[in-house]
C-alpha cells in the first residue's frame, strides 16, 4: 500500500504544467500551447497567423502604424486561447523586426494592454540558439549538426552537437526583406534572382570560412521558407513516396520553374500556399546562396523551430536549470575574472537585497538573479583598463552574446554595472518598458553599497554589521568604534551618499 | 692610415644629434635640451618655468584664458632656446591639464604659432611609462622599483625592473589641485591636513592592493614636490652631512612644523623656493597618504623624470627601435588576433599606401605606421563579438593603455579601425589638429579596400593585380575574367565603391 501510495504521489508530482510560446516573427505569428511533463514536452496545438511584420518597417527602422495594428490585431485573437493562463507559463519572443524597429516599445506597450505577458526581444544569436535547441530536442542526430532557419527579416546558422549549440550567428536577410529588395513588383526574371543570390551570398562572405571549418555531418532547415522549398522538391523530383533531402540541383530547377512562371501570381502550385507565395521566390534565392556559400550537399527539413526551443527553456527553467546563469558564469572565465573578489561583493549584495526588497517594492521576478550576476560581473571590463572599468564592463556586457538572457534583461544588467562605481547619471538610462527607471536606481544603490564594503577586496575586512530599510532609506550600523576606526572607509561611505542622491536613497552608517 | 680613416669616419657617424623635450606640466613647463652620443642622453641645459596652468581648469574642464596666456607666454620664451632645432629633434608633451581641458585644441593650435613643433597629449599610464624610463636611464638598482611622481595634477605610481616597467597608473590628484581643495586660503590646520591626506589615501583605495602585492625593493621619488619634501628631511634630520631617505615619521615632522606655522606665508625655510611655498603643503598630504597606502618605509629622491624619459625614447626612435611596435604586436597577441589574416591585410596596405602615397598627399610621418597598425589590429575587438567588430575593435584601441603612442596617435588607429567596415561617418570623427580629416578618410579608404581584398582569408585568393591612384582616384586592375569568375568580390567591390563616397575616393576595378 504504501510503495503505491508514493507512486500516487510521484505521479501528483509530475502533474503536468501547461504553458504557451509565442514567436513575434517578421513573416508569422506562432502560438504553440504545451503540456510539460516529467520533463518532456507534449504540444496540445498550434496557431499560425500571416502578420508580415517586416513590411511595415521603413528605411529608417520605423515600424509602420499599419503593420503595429496588423500586429496588435493577431494579437487579440491570439489573445483569446491563452485566457487562464499564469503569468509565468507564457513567454513570448520577438525577433528581427522588433529588434530593429525603433518605435517596439511602443508596440509592446500597447501589447501588454492586450495580454499580460510582456513581449521579449530576443539578439539575432539567441533566437539562433533558441531555435538550435527546438530541433536538437526534437531530432536526434549524431555528430555536429547544421541548423539554418531562414525567416522574414533574418537567418539563423547554428552548429551544434546533442543539445549543444557551438557556433550561432543571425544575419539581416530574409524573405520578406529579400522580396522588397528584389521582387517588389512580382516579376521573376533571371537577373533578379542572380541579384539577390549574390546579395545573400555577400552576406555569407564573413561567416562562411568559420561554419566550413567547424563542418557538420547532419543539415537540417527550419520554417515556413524552407518546407515550402522542401515540399517542392518532393513533388518535383520524386515519385516512389521516400522523402528525398533538398539539394543544390533541386533548388536550381525550382529556380527555372519559377522563372519559366514569369511573375508571382503564377506560382499555382499546390505545396506553395497563398501566405507564402510572393515571399518564396526571394526565400529561395537566400537557400541557394546559403548552399553554395556553406557548400552543403543536402539539407533535411525539421519541424520544430524557435518556438519550440522557447517551451524547453521554460521547461528547463521550472527544473531550476537556468542557462543564464551557466552564461554569467562562463563569462567570469572568459573574461578573468577575480571570482573571490566577485562572491564577496554577490554575499554582500545577497544581503542588503534582502533587507530592502520589500521596503523598497523590489519585486520584479527578474532583479534577484540579474543582480547576482551583476556582482559577478561587474569587472570583466578590468581587461580592457581598469581606469574607467565601470564603462568597459558595460560595454562588454551590452555587446557579448549572452545566452538565454533577452533584451532587456541584458541591457539591465549592463545599465547596473555601468554605474557600480564613480558618478551615477540616470538620464542616461535607457527606458524600458518593464523596468522601472527608481528600480533600476535602486538596484545600482544596492550593488554600489556591496562593490564599495569590498573595496579592500579582503574577506576579514567587513565586521559583522546590521543593515536597515526604510522606503528610501539604507542604514548600515557597524561595531562601535569601528567606522572611527576606519576612517577612508567612513570618507568613501560618506561620499557614497552624496552619489546615491541621484537615485533618491538616503545611506546612512553608523 | 686606413684604419685611422676608419676610426674617424666611425667617430662621425657618432655625431651627436641635439634634441630637446618639454614637459608642459600643470604646475611648471621643463625643457631639456640633450646631445645623443652613441645612445646615452647628454643634458646640456634645462629650463624650468612655474606657470601652473592647473590652476586655470574650471569645474567644468574649460581651461582659462588667463592660464592658456600664461602657457602661451613661456612657451613664447622657450621658443628662443628651440631655434633652428629640425621638427623630428623636438619633442613637447602634455599631461594632466590639457588632457583634461575640454578646450585643450585652441591652446594647441596657438601653441602651433608660437613654435612648429605639435603638442603631443599623453595619457596618464603612457606619462607614468615614460617616468619610469627617465629614472630606470639614470638610476641602476637591482630588483623591482617602485617610482612615484607628484605633478601638479596628477600622481603617476610605476613598478618595474631594470628598465621596463610592469605597473603603470596615474590618479587624479596633485598639488596644485590638492591646494584649491584643502588649503584655497593659505591657512595650515591640523583638520585641512587630515582631511586632504584622507581624500589622497582615497583616491589609492582601488590601486594599493595590487602595488603591495607586486612589491619592490627600492622607491624613488621624482619631480618638485617630491625634492623639496626631500630636501626638508635633510635638513630636519640630518646634521651628519649624509643624505638620509624619506620616511613616514619624518613626514609628520614636516607636517607637524607646517602647522606650527599657521599660514603658507610663514613657510620661510630656505629648502622651500617661493615657487614651491604655495603648493607644498598639499604636496605634503599626497606622499604622505600614498606612503600609509603604500606602506613605503624609506623613499628615494631622482633628479630624473618625464622630460629625460622623453629624450630616451627620442633616442630610442633614432635606433629605429620604436615601442609603439612592439605595443602592437603584444596588443595582438593579448587579443587574440587571427595573424595570418592580420599580415595578409597588412601586406595589401602596403602596396596600396605606396601606390596612393604621393597622389592623395598622406605625407604626415605618423601615417604609414599608423596605417599598418590599423591593419594588424583592426580585428581585435572579435573578442567581445563579431557583429560590429568594428565598433568593438575601435572601443578596445580608445581604452586600453598603449605604451609609446600619444592620444592623437591613438584615437587615429582606433578612428581608422573604426571604419575599416560599414558605413563611413566621417562626422563622427573626433577634430584632430594634426592630421586632416581628409587625409583620415583616404588612410580609411586604403585600410578597407585592404580587408575586402582579403575577406577570403586566403593566401591564395588573390591575384597579381596592379594599382593606379589619381588625385581622389584609386584603380585596381586584376587579370583578364577573374572579376567575372568572383561575382561576389565584384559585387562587394561595387559595393565598397558606394561607401567610398563618403570620402570622396573613386575606387574603379576592373
Amino acid at each position: 500500500m504504501t510503495t503505491q501510495h508514493e507512486s500516487l504521489d510521484s505521479v501528483d508530482s509530475r502533474e503536468s504544467s501547461k504553458v504557451a510560446a509565442l514567436d513575434i516573427g517578421s513573416n508569422s505569428f506562432h502560438l504553440v500551447v504545451a503540456r510539460i511533463v516529467a520533463g518532456s514536452v507534449q504540444i496540445l496545438h498550434r496557431v499560425k497567423q500571416k502578420v508580415r511584420l517586416a513590411e511595415g518597417l521603413d528605411s529608417k527602422n520605423v515600424l509602420s502604424d499599419e503593420a503595429m495594428e496588423r500586429g496588435l490585431e493577431t494579437l487579440r485573437i491570439i489573445a483569446a486561447s491563452l485566457e487562464g493562463f499564469e503569468p509565468d507559463s507564457v513567454r513570448i519572443v520577438a525577433t528581427y523586426t522588433l529588434r530593429k524597429a525603433v518605435n517596439a516599445n511602443r508596440f509592446i506597450s500597447a501589447a501588454l494592454e492586450i495580454m499580460p505577458y510582456p513581449i521579449e526581444v530576443i539578439s539575432g544569436p539567441e533566437e539562433a540558439r533558441l531555435i538550435y535547441s527546438g530541433v536538437a530536442h526534437t531530432n536526434h542526430d549524431n555528430g555536429q549538426r547544421l541548423v539554418v532557419d531562414i525567416g522574414g527579416g533574418s537567418t539563423e546558422f547554428i552548429i551544434g552537437e546533442g543539445l549543444t549549440s557551438k557556433l550561432c550567428r543571425s544575419l539581416q536577410m530574409g524573405c520578406v526583406s529579400f522580396t522588397q529588395r528584389f521582387f517588389a513588383n512580382g516579376e521573376l526574371k533571371a537577373k533578379a534572382f542572380e541579384r539577390a543570390i549574390t546579395a545573400a551570398e555577400q552576406q555569407m562572405e564573413p561567416i562562411e570560412e568559420r561554419y566550413r571549418r567547424l563542418a557538420w555531418q547532419h543539415c537540417l532547415g527550419t520554417s515556413g521558407t524552407i518546407k515550402t522549398l522542401y515540399n517542392l522538391v518532393q513533388k518535383t523530383d520524386n515519385e516512389s513516396g521516400m522523402q528525398v533531402p533538398v539539394t543544390l540541383k533541386a533548388l536550381k530547377q525550382v529556380m527555372k520553374q519559377f522563372i519559366d512562371a514569369g511573375h508571382i501570381d503564377n506560382l499555382t502550385h499546390p505545396a506553395i500556399s497563398e501566405d507564402r507565395r510572393k515571399v518564396i521566390p526571394a526565400g529561395l534565392c537566400v537557400l541557394i546562396a546559403i548552399f553554395k556559400a556553406l557548400k552543403i550537399e543536402e539539407l533535411e527539413y525539421s519541424p520544430a523551430a524557435l518556438r519550440e526551443g522557447v517551451l524547453y527553456q521554460m521547461e528547463d527553467e521550472l527544473h531550476n536549470n537556468d542557462i543564464r546563469g551557466r552564461t554569467a558564469a562562463s563569462l567570469a572565465v572568459r573574461y578573468d575574472v577575480d571570482t573571490t573578489q566577485a562572491n564577496l561583493v554577490l554575499g554582500t549584495t545577497k544581503r542588503l537585497f534582502s533587507a530592502v526588497q520589500q521596503p523598497w517594492k523590489l519585486n520584479h521576478s527578474d532583479y534577484p538573479a540579474i543582480l547576482g550576476w551583476a556582482a559577478l560581473l561587474h569587472e570583466v571590463g578590468l581587461q580592457i583598463n581598469t581606469r574607467g572599468v565601470q564603462r568597459h564592463s558595460a560595454y562588454i556586457l551590452q555587446n557579448i552574446d549572452m545566452p538565454g538572457f533577452n533584451q532587456a534583461q541584458q541591457e539591465l544588467l549592463a545599465t547596473l554595472v555601468r554605474f557600480h562605481r564613480k558618478k551615477i547619471r540616470l538620464p542616461d538610462v535607457a527606458a524600458f518598458t518593464q523596468y522601472s527607471n527608481e528600480e533600476i536606481g535602486r538596484l545600482i544603490a544596492v550593488l554600489r553599497v556591496s562593490v564599495l564594503l569590498n573595496i579592500k577586496r579582503q574577506e576579514s575586512f567587513l565586521p559583522e554589521f546590521s543593515v536597515d530599510a526604510d522606503k528610501h532609506s539604507l542604514t548600515l550600523t557597524f561595531p562601535e568604534d569601528w567606522l572611527a576606526s576606519k576612517p577612508i572607509m567612513a570618507a568613501d561611505l560618506e561620499r557614497e551618499s552624496h552619489y546615491l542622491k541621484a537615485v533618491n536613497v538616503t545611506l546612512t552608517v553608523s
